[in-house]
């Protein structure tokens, strides 16, 4: 069975086709500048680079144009478009009504549609990709993976604002959370790396990337994430401003008298490691300028760093305990001195890092010692793959 | 030497002398409704009422009327304001200019002036206070004991928020911490009772009150604390919804069609556990609604005593260990059942409640176990007192 993983911004799509029985990714490309002029699409298969340079006007152009290189002759890996088994499809929010993956059909394109209202700025790319490629395959089969569902499982406690319930019930004003694919995948390797059930498991995952997030998993069960109601909450990241003071934003559209657009964009696109450090949303560039004396790429890097340290002891304190901590996203599976610094930081808990083991990149590994009480890990995550396999399991049903 | 302490609000005041040989309260008194029709004041003297109501337009005729009680033939204390050795004001913001208490004078009024900026709701009647006790009292020695001053030994990481970093160096844009007397109180009432060194201790305070904040103080100083720029952020509290994603106050605004006082009003006034129970800012109502059955009654406690959990095991990381965490002010003096739910939750940083022991209300005692890894304290707080030994220390100097 192969199936075709698609994952659309507003003006890209990113995919993989996985064949399943061995989860080989057969091709993985990227299109870039949809509905711009320069469009690109980039197919790599086995290391192989095939571009197409073509205007794509749409995303519906682009898809064909995807399903074009998947099948063609000199460059694609499949010979019809008919050994397509599915489509998954990434959809960033899935509200409160869905927990798990869903096969798509009318019904749910009704949802999402509703769901753009919490999430204006991803909701819609992902249902014009669905809507495209619904055109072109109308017979393939299609689902939805959701940013949001793995999340679905917090307690009340946990997703309840502290504003008036009625904000809740009329807006679905709650936290949801994000990056959940990820979470639930990179914890689910964790179990079976340390051969463990994970119902009997209290992890924390530390998705740690531009976007940076942090979820509780305890037995299997997301109990608290670090982003809230949108993804710019919870930790310091590359240019958002995570948890502050909610009256700064008051206090700043009144002193600096900025509009709710201007407040929002300074939040989402200015803040973050960027703001503090005024050099750039890249870790690697503030880790090169905190090494060259640059004292405030220094002071984002130890601000990051303090941030991450208390959500994994608010987590602990969530699960009353933690057996794993589990580090992936770019930052997390790479930044090899930022997860020795974290975990020197949590003696507490009974975590001690191997330093040897700690030298890694991208590659899934303990680096904890053996003595330590709490295993730490680093897990590349593969947010298409889990795609990919909830893909399958609902098309098998 | 007798020290009276004042407090003043915008339309109230609050009222100590305390007669510093043995920290005796001679007498204490509360004034309402200043500039209000119907004035009146409160003194109390070894449990004696004695009231007076008189319309009083403003502070300064407040100030008269309480240094009228205080010498009053029949029902004072003192014979002569001459006896009155220094007056040490409560004020609440000092900006990142005063991490101690400091001897009032020109220079120290222009500096309350200009963090007006910081806090227009709290300093304003702080001023108003000190000036009118200028004019009665032009002899007698002034100091001001500020709510942010313990604070400011918290490391910038703790303390710069994760925005443009210009705005920091524009506006003040920062952490600042409140409560602090109370915290630096019972923090150091804390090590004396352990017997210990407060240089040596790692101590996280909970000053839960309709106001709350935790704090970490480790070696003595603060190194991190939940509220923020203002007093909004942090913990769930009576009115105030703490932190939540700062998304939702620009969600809020556009949705409900909310002005800027509108939304801070709303999440200052109408959050909390408020907000989230319908039913009342007082824990004590939502307690009994709560037991009556109540569920969004029950569910506010559920969301204060997680997020209480969730600092605690955040200050725990921060300080890379607790040897002592402390329960003070209206809610953590006399809450039994939220202390134990709290402190059961947190099993893995090695405390164990003993239920027999916590069966106290207002009075300072350990309240965990012999073989708790971490001693549980509740400490009655006594800011006051804090503000009066202050105070003494700077006019002896």
């Amino acid at each position: 069975m192969k199936i075709l993983v698609i994952n659309c911004g507003s003006s890209s799509l990113k995919y993989q086709l996985i064949d399943m029985q061995n989860e080989d990714v057969l091709a993985k490309g990227l299109v870039e500048r949809i509905g711009i002029e320069g469009s690109i699409l980039t197919q790599k298969v086995n290391g192989k680079k095939y571009i197409i340079e073509e205007p794509m006007q749409d995303h519906k152009k682009a898809i064909q144009l995807v399903l074009g290189a998947l099948v063609d002759e000199k460059e694609g890996v499949i010979k019809d478009m008919s050994e397509i088994s599915a489509v998954g499809h990434r959809v960033v929010h899935g509200g409160e009504k869905y927990a798990h993956s869903v096969r798509i059909d009318s019904d749910v394109m009704n949802a999402l549609e509703e769901f753009v209202k919490l999430a204006p700025l991803h909701n819609p790319p992902n249902i014009i990709g669905i809507n495209a490629c619904k055109e072109l395959m109308p017979e393939t089969p299609m689902v939805g993976v959701f940013d949001t569902a793995f999340h679905q499982t917090m307690p009340e406690e946990a997703y309840i604002y502290s504003l008036p319930y009625e904000l809740y019930k009329k807006h679905g004003l709650r936290k949801y959370g994000f990056h959940g694919t990820s979470h639930k995948y990179v914890s689910s390797v964790a179990a079976e790396m340390l051969g463990k059930d994970i119902n009997d498991l209290k992890i924390i995952t530390c998705h740690l990337g531009n976007g940076a997030s942090l979820a509780a998993v305890k037995d299997g069960k997301c109990i608290d994430t670090t982003m809230g109601f949108t993804p710019l909450a919870g930790l310091t990241m590359g240019t958002r401003c995570g948890v502050i003071d909610p009256a700064i934003v008051t206090f700043l559209m009144k002193e600096e008298n900025l509009s709710i657009e201007e407040i929002d964009n300074l939040m989402n696109k200015k803040s973050g490691v960027l703001g503090i450090s005024g050099v750039s949303s890249d870790f690697r560039d503030i880790e090169t300028a905190a090494k060259e004396g640059n004292k405030r790429a220094a002071l984002a890097l130890k601000i990051f760093k303090h941030k991450v340290k208390l959500y994994v002891g608010a987590y602990a304190a969530a699960m009353n305990g933690v057996d794993c901590i589990v580090f992936t996203a770019g930052l997390g599976e790479n930044a090899i001195e930022t997860r020795e610094e974290i975990i020197n930081g949590l003696g507490f808990l009974g975590t001690k890092i191997d330093k040897e083991k700690n030298n890694v990149r991208g590659e899934a590994r303990i680096i904890s010692t053996d003595d330590s009480n709490v295993k730490v890990m680093v897990i590349p995550t593969d947010e298409e793959l889990m795609i990919a396999r909830d893909t399958k399991e609902i098309v098998e049903k």
